[in-house]
């Protein structure tokens, strides 16, 4: 088992499959655990608290920022979304790699704090795309999705900053992509030189 | 498709299986080339030359390095191996990935002509596994076996220079982690600027 996991970052804007590709990695690697976040924000049909989010008041959330006890929090449109610490950081030292699905604020944040992280950005083949998709999941208003495409453009941006970008096309194509950047990054040497000296040192020839 | 392909430099002591991921991974993996070597040795029983080696004489192969038209070349032991330069920069400007299967000797010097190319060391899981494998592969003689041993202790130590490392313990993982680097590396931020470029300028919005 490896000493320390590492934080996984996987960010982009609303809409663009972050959820489902992140859905997929866990189901399929091994060792790797998906961060819950914490939302303010109502659930959606089918959304369980604990399995989705960790839904909370406003002033509870509000309470928790004051105690430093999230890695990372924002407010996006009227709600908070925010990575509860204690998780995250004894499951990585207990080895296991961690996935923060979080916006591009609070990646934002992350990455001031934990410059060590992998920051991954998942973008759309287009905005248009982007918001076809928006429309499909049928949970905003019109006039949320205009806001949604609106800070898309920007967020886009923010791409510039990230390690890899994944532009999620096709769903199996994006995340066979995922899978690669988990599986790649345990194999940086950096990551791996307590292994090599022991290889390097296990022989009496 | 891609302007520029990546140079991906694949080595690591010799009998430690390279010459296998290779191949796996060009069976894979789209729009990859695996270099051919040249070198003076003798073809194995099956090999081809052109396919396997380019084969060619000791006065022919030192006229070429004279003529600066080696990537990389090195004597091993008794022999001369080396990468043609014209074939893999014309692959690299179609775009094409370019696999270099090479000993260490030479992908040091490809790092230091090319710093920009991706460097993955492969290491046996132990020096008395390695010991084995070339045993089995029954090429060597007794002598040659022991020298191949003594400088894997010593060529392990690049394995730090490198950055990454596959640990070549079971077959399929370790194609598997092979394939991952080269996926993960395509979608690195930097060599997807001009398509994020695009999604965030191809809106009317």
């Amino acid at each position: 088992m490896r000493e320390q996991g590492m934080l996984i970052v996987v960010s982009g804007p609303s809409g663009v499959g972050k959820g489902t590709l992140c859905n997929i990695l866990v189901s399929k690697v091994e060792d790797v655990f998906l961060s819950t976040s914490a939302t303010t924000r109502l659930p959606r049909p089918g959304e369980l608290d604990g399995v989705n989010y960790i839904f909370m008041s406003h002033e509870n959330f509000e309470d928790k920022i004051k105690k430093g006890q999230f890695l990372e929090w924002a407010k996006v449109y009227t709600n908070y979304y925010g990575t509860p610490k204690d998780v995250v950081i004894k499951k990585l030292s207990e080895g296991k790699d961690v996935i923060l699905e979080i916006d591009i604020q609070g990646a934002a944040q992350v990455k001031k704090n934990y410059p060590e992280g992998i920051f991954i950005f998942i973008a759309p083949p287009s905005i248009e795309e982007l918001e076809k998709r928006i429309i499909k999941r049928g949970s905003d208003t019109k006039d949320s999705v205009d806001l949604r495409l609106k800070c898309a453009k920007e967020e886009i941006q923010a791409a510039f900053d990230y390690d890899y970008v994944i532009i999620n096309e096709d769903l199996d194509t994006a995340a066979l992509m995922l899978q690669s950047i988990v599986l790649a990054e345990r194999c940086r040497v950096s990551r791996n030189k307590k292994k090599l000296l022991e290889i390097k040192g296990g022989s009496q020839l």
